[in-house]
């Protein structure tokens, strides 16, 4: 941490932020400039990152130098994190694709998504059981209903289960039935939640909140890891912005930044980063050609008669296209 | 609902889009302009807010006319709602003022900033037991013991306890010792949580969440109101934009627009929405001229020892200042 | 400027990031961490300024301490600056008030305005003659014509005129009729006419670009000033975020900043701020409050038929109410 | 253009809405609905675009259908515009590429630099002369001796010259020495620059303002094209959003939304995108993933000694690579 103090701060002000530091146990360490002196802490990483020195008079402002977050940062761990869901390894060179509905409706309607999704390569079946959705009048999903359909078409079609839960109460419910637990967007902060998840073992996906930072989210995924759990995975799906023309402005540098900062592996979601069917295609490319370990998208047999996300379905046969493209530039990317 | 056509629509995508709305129990009215064809939805609110219309070939954007919320509207309830809180009123004449620490640390901490606030004419003690803190190794709160040092504080000094709830299975908890069940920007779409505070009866005060629109808040309250909890105030806390001087941006226009748009009481929290102990007092009179019905400010005896938030705390003889400004703003704005 | 060198860093690395910073005629200062090594730039803020240190190998990160601008800082003139315009002062104890219409149309539009803002105590007549607007095909304004009505009525009337100037080589033309130059949001980065009225000697009026820091803004005052014209007030108008329900999100908190920040007048402006005339008294008695100099509001007889901006358009008699009850927070605030 | 009349608009309202419309020579068209009206309006665009009814009593609000551009839509032009640049063609199956400098500096730096983006097949040197910078004191660029450097070192190496314009006066002045005019971001809204470059006949690139939308971005074209200059291809460089990991977000949905929109080119600018030199070749692939007709990079042989934003310029090596990669994903795309 740099504390930089006020040009107008006194001997004794300087004073005490000096004191303060050495009683948490860490060092001072003084640049005296021609307008402003400034102090370099110095110490351990933990202590230094409770340490709170805003309050004290005569200080301008302070700087963080470090991240809070160490177990997922790939200073910690430099090799890449592969994580093996029944056979199938998201992070390594096989690029990793979930497709399917929004929400699960029907046996017929998982069915149909499944067989497609399975022919066109994808491994793994998305479908929601538990939906958070903004009014409380919105279909809120088939609850344990819905994780059974997903199941059983899960093993008619050998694709593995990866699916949303919201309350954390669930989590055995859940892994009876999943693969993969995704904590959703709205939930990136629900840190009870986090550690739900984190105290099991199945792999979690952890979807980046609506206006989370890079670094909030690695520290929600430090939630997961810290409570024991190590196999998680990011999933950018769009940020908040001031631009409506889609529904979400999909980060791809994202992607770039956490190849950077952290050893864990990262999935795109087009569908929800755009909210346009019409652009998931090139977008889908465009996360694979940025580094991304693998997609997941919204794939609906009718889209028109989605209870939800309709808008952002692909029919089948716009997904197959959408994986032949994928496919040519994971090559390129020095993938399988 | 109104549904725009493309310019390319055919006659057949069109017959498509009036049978989808027909079958929905909806009826479709046509305007044909010179180069667009648009389709209004007419009937029953529930129906038109399900309806999913973008993935139908032919429509190039759909407009949603009315919100989903109900209960919470002004249009439903003309009246302010006045929440009754062991006898102090919020919503109505009264301003409703809330202060204390981030953190409950301890007693002697406690007792002296009650008595401070108290004299200075706050009639709530905030204090935070269970912290959603972004990193999983900053101070987690003092969980039930904290409860239990606010209730005691809040009997010896006649202050009511607001405090914040993380954990949907707490509830019962933390309504035996709080007057006022917080619900914090993180958890603002935590629906679980949402429905748990509202099928019990104690007041809630329900932060906005960090990039939530005010049609997002507001159907976040109504996931609390539909599930039969009255009781139910908004709290302004900052929103998340590009600017980094402050900690948050706060948006006193929404203020302004809640005013328009509910029922409910608005409470503004000048201590998170700033960040910066020098803005709470400006700030926290102009929540005040903008319309607010109370405010919820951050004291702590000793900010710079403070275990979280110490930078935008407030020492007490601050907050006395802050008290006496803004009661002639409140005198102003006809309130007591 | 401290430049954080990454942990994996060489000897190599640091030597270089030392050998530019002499060459650059600054002074190195280490602090040797245990992950990190931080190195402290000293010497003339204007080389600090202009350093590049992020190219280099080793970097991690480096952070600027000191702003770049200097003569529009409070540390370099403590006392707030007062602009006289023609006898009525800016920035003083004075509020200084500024109605009228968004685009001049007509004598009489503008002679029926001014006499209701002159009446319910507004010193300044606001007017467009030459206006930005979105798309080419909007009105554009009166031109040399529509500043010729404005100088008439202000004579008429005794109020002082402000206008926008949008085009370098107009300097001389408006200045002829205008009492302060406004320049617009749009153009809060357009250098060159920053410079062009630096190089005059009209007082200013500085608008906050649509999504400018507080930094960028105050370095876009610095590029008036450093041109010779110190009568420069700066202008909050709102900013862009994600929130749609109002047209911007009027920032009041920057005025606070700039209060800590810089010794220049500050207006705010709640008819763009807001763009709905039902939010422009409550957020012009929350700028007084906040402790502005000044407001910018857009009045109209007729706003249902104004050309431009009828939206955000007070009538004469609501203009009148809200000059009420913001005099009486002024007189809180300390002001006549 | 729908208007939504409130719930508690009167027949005397919602007369006087109908009147305004037929006055302005347009049609309205009921739709009654059961809690609300909703007036359609018919007739001709340049006229709905010019209505503004928001300030009409009983109005709750206002939906525009149409945008205001014309001459730069798809639906008036469905063909992609292809410019050719004395002999090279942007927007057709050749991917386009400009590399340089940020800052113009020697002509050393210049030949260095001009060599090695040749060979690596970029067909267009960048470089400023004229540098719109934030702070009065930075590096302003060597003004006409800039230009006539490009202009020399692009004969001797056969690259067509792009730079920036910043004042609208120099318009003849540029056009003598580039090949296309690039307009910043900070200048996309100064209309009379926009109406400068229109009426010459230089091609211009026009860069996304800093946080433009997509729909004011294609009106800044349009006020180029109304002009007379039909010569425009659309820069996407980044959009200013909460995240500060990067310097600016890098929107690629909004290539894909431009393809859907308009006619005319669309480039990519991977280093102000992002700010980071170690991000520009992942995310140059992904815009060419996207969709993107060309790039524009930065590329500086020492990027430590750079002038002016070393720290998102990639070394000659590094460039050659990033173009190997993107060749190979512009083969999959269909160009050559």
């Amino acid at each position: 941490m740099i504390i930089v103090m006020s040009p107008s701060a006194t001997k004794e002000n300087l004073k005490k932020v000096e004191e303060k530091i050495e009683r948490s146990g860490l060092s001072a360490h003084l640049s005296v400039g021609e307008n402003r002196t400034i102090v370099g802490v110095i110490g351990d990483k933990k202590r230094i990152g409770e340490l709170e020195m805003n309050s004290l008079e005569g200080v301008e402002k302070t700087v963080r130098i470090t991240e809070k977050y160490k177990l997922v940062s790939r200073e910690f761990k430099a090799d890449n994190t592969v994580i093996d869901v029944r056979g199938v390894k998201i992070g390594g060179e096989e690029l990793a694709v979930m497709a399917g509905p929004c929400s699960v409706e029907s046996l017929e309607q998982l069915r149909e998504t499944a067989a497609a999704v399975k022919k066109a390569g994808a491994q793994f079946l998305r479908g929601g059981a538990f939906k958070p959705r903004t009014s409380p009048y919105d279909f809120q999903g088939l609850g344990e209903e819905g994780l059974k359909l997903l199941k059983q078409v899960g093993d008619e079609y050998d694709l593995r289960i990866i699916t949303e839960i919201v309350d954390l109460n669930d989590v055995e419910l859940v892994s009876e039935y999943a693969d993969i637990l995704q904590i959703g967007a709205r939930n990136m902060q629900n840190f009870r939640l986090l550690q739900a998840v984190g105290h099991g073992s199945k792999p979690v996906m952890l979807k980046r909140g609506i206006s989370a930072t890079i670094s909030e989210w690695l520290n929600a995924a430090e939630y997961i890891m810290s409570a024991g759990n190590d196999n998680v995975m990011l999933c950018e799906r769009g940020i908040r912005t001031y631009e409506t023309y889609t529904r979400n402005t999909l980060d791809l540098s994202a992607v770039v930044a956490l190849k950077e900062l952290t050893h864990l592996p990262v999935i795109v979601d087009p569908s929800h980063g755009t909210g346009r069917w019409q652009m998931v295609q090139p977008m889908a490319r465009a996360g694979i050609a940025a580094g991304a370990d693998g997609l997941i998208i919204e794939v609906h047999p009718h889209p028109e008669q989605a209870l939800s996300d309709g808008d952002q379905s692909l029919k089948p046969e716009k997904f197959a296209e959408l994986m032949q493209d994928v496919k040519k530039i994971a090559e390129i990317m020095g993938r399988k």
